[in-house]
């Protein structure tokens, strides 16, 4: 028998916007809770989004065994492949026609803001239309940056690759000496930036100055901080958000963009490219007697990274999507499934439904509260705020350097 | 009682060149070897290389407890430091007076082909001298270019960072399209960029063309490379060296390098730039109409991210500094560790005394066979050779794709 408020029909979901190290954790986890429950009849899968559903280029899920679902699970990147379109009210016209000829009752849409959006519109539209659908957005996003999350699945494991590289680029620091500068994806919040903090074990340790979006940067003060640094320690080692922007806000990266690519949602093109970071590079190089300078950009590298994932991030991510289906199911009609942090000292999370309308779009920036004064660093409370989520990270050894008495 | 042929006196070691991730192995195996044999007296270490032999600046390496030890070797970068200075005659005759000073009689250096040059140097000058000194060359380098070794520590665990990261770049570029470039080091040697092979576990798995130092690289052919990949799977995942050079022998990122920046052993720096990914990835966009084009460098990543190790690399390295140990113990005046591989179809190795001479100054490239005719990619004689040392990788899962009948 079929609960009441439930419907029968078919699921189909899809994944968007840029992949991440767990964003196949939140589908099998709803694959497999979907399978739980037998108002659900077929599991789809569409291929790279809505793109997916608009050429009706569906896959079945049910004949996934479930040994290739948990190694699905274990991988970065959409196994579903992914889009990047924001659909217009033709497109979503469209999107029903397959909706409907599939018997689809269940949608479910992992990705960021955008796609939070993208799912809203959706549900919007289904509405107007009268077609009866359960429709959820199921949360993902390295930058951590949609509103009514504590922080979203994607982040604790690109987190950790920013801090694991920026602990060795640390200790490569010391060996050689001079100015590292490293290139972290973030458009417009600093979080994962900020995560290379969490690298530090000794007082002297990198990253020593972050830069983030939400903090004006002038190339004046940037040079001066990197001196004084430079100056105490011989060395200095800096984390910079690839989104960061001038005090009229506009970002540094295009002072040197030779091409302004721009995607459906209107974002220019900031990854992919080292030219940030050669700017800051030349800038140190030009303005100080600093010899060795480098500047190195993380890239695609911290999304997707083979072998590298937070455990915590897993185990959400699997509880977001299995958690969308539940809701879906019993009875709720839409939703973006977020994370709330639970008050206590010990860490600790749940998942509660929220309105599309409250994730979708527009995005939350850092706090104030997890920024220095002087706007080039994070403070402690990001520290605490970040480490259960990133998880554990490798031991770093140093030697004591005893040194020997002069004969 | 003290074996023949040995001497009485101290221990100096010290680390020269670019960091690794196992090259504090190569440190904690010759202590740990040292602590075994009584005519060791004392074990100094010099911070910065030779430059620490100059300027006197040595630290107790047996005021270290062993599970310090033991941390240090799990740790990447060099925890004695390091420096990239060739020494002089006169530099020579200073560091003789220093251990006089100190009655060093065993030193080891570890590093590469100019670290091995520079131990054979200071070798050549104690003979001169008639100072009485056990020389040894501890070999290191990821980019596995040291003649007289099958490989060398610091290449298997590189390799596996390369690996991984094309593991997840390749599902990355499954899920959004386009062209995505990684630039890898390697000055005048293609083994680290090879390694990005191992990623591969599907035919159509990237990377999908490989560019190595090894052979001149040409701009409209590689354009005409990309489009047939790019035609065939509508994506294309490629590696290039960051030392590829054109027909004349001249790098190619010099084409835009606006500083040419040299070290004291006459090289050019091509890492800490984004510069050649930036060059390729332009090409790509002005030549073809493929609109997604990225371009990531994955610098210095590549030899220090910590927690990403080969465990077959981190036991050879401990092996090759306690093997020198060993080998200076039991009578031998001088040398360098090589690694040789048995023949037979098991992987095994065993660590040879080879002369100074044979590693200093030259490097050795990858050999014909390892490269495929159009010298694009590799063969699957690179693959034998390489896969035991870089070792395990993560288990990618993908998904059947079962289409869903049109009802």
């Amino acid at each position: 028998m079929v609960a009441k408020n439930t419907i029968e029909g078919n699921m189909l979901i899809a994944q968007s916007g840029g992949p991440t190290a767990v964003i196949n954790q939140s589908l099998v986890g709803a694959v497999l809770e979907a399978k739980k429950h037998k108002e659900i009849k077929n599991i789809y899968g569409a291929l790279c989004g809505i793109q997916g559903i608009l050429d009706e280029n569906l896959i079945n899920l049910k004949k996934e065994s479930k040994t290739a679902l948990d190694t699905v699970a274990n991988t970065p990147s959409s196994a579903l492949g992914s889009v990047r379109r924001k659909p217009t009210p033709a497109d979503c016209a469209a999107i029903f026609q397959v909706l409907e000829k599939y018997n689809v009752r269940y949608f479910f849409y992992i990705g960021g803001n955008d796609s939070a959006e993208t799912t809203h519109i959706i549900n919007e539209e289904a509405r107007k239309a009268k077609y009866q659908l359960r429709c959820f957005h199921i949360c993902k996003t390295i930058d951590n940056d949609l509103r009514q999350n504590d922080h979203t699945p994607g982040f604790g494991s690109a987190g950790k690759f920013v801090a694991q590289a920026f602990m060795g680029d640390n200790l490569d620091n010391i060996a050689l000496g001079g100015v590292k500068i490293n290139v972290i994806m973030g458009r417009h919040a600093g979080f994962l930036t900020a995560a290379a903090a969490l690298a530090r074990q000794d007082e002297e340790d990198g990253p020593h100055l972050i830069y983030l979006p939400e903090r004006p940067f002038a190339m004046g003060r940037f040079v001066k901080d990197v001196k004084a640094v430079h100056n105490k320690l011989g060395r200095c080692v800096i984390a910079v958000s690839e989104g960061i922007v001038d005090v009229r806000g506009i970002p540094i990266v295009t002072k040197a963009a030779s091409s302004k690519e721009v995607d459906a949602h209107g974002n220019v093109q900031l990854s992919g490219t080292g030219a940030l970071g050669d700017i800051l590079a030349q800038e140190i190089k030009s303005k100080t007697k600093i010899t060795r300078v480098r500047a190195d950009t993380f890239g695609y590298l911290q999304r997707s990274f083979a072998g590298c994932v937070s455990e915590t991030d897993a185990r959400e991510a699997f509880g977001v999507g299995a958690s969308a289906v539940r809701e879906a199911i019993s009875g709720n009609k839409d939703g973006s499934i977020a994370i709330k942090r639970k008050p206590g000292k010990k860490y600790a999370v749940e998942f509660k439904r929220v309105p599309l309308k409250s994730v979708a779009k527009e995005t939350q920036h850092m706090p104030a509260k997890f920024i220095n004064a002087a706007g080039n660093n994070v403070t402690q409370a990001f520290i605490d705020y970040a480490a259960p989520i990133v998880g554990k990270l490798p031991r770093i050894g140093k030697l004591k350097r005893v040194p020997v008495r002069k004969p």
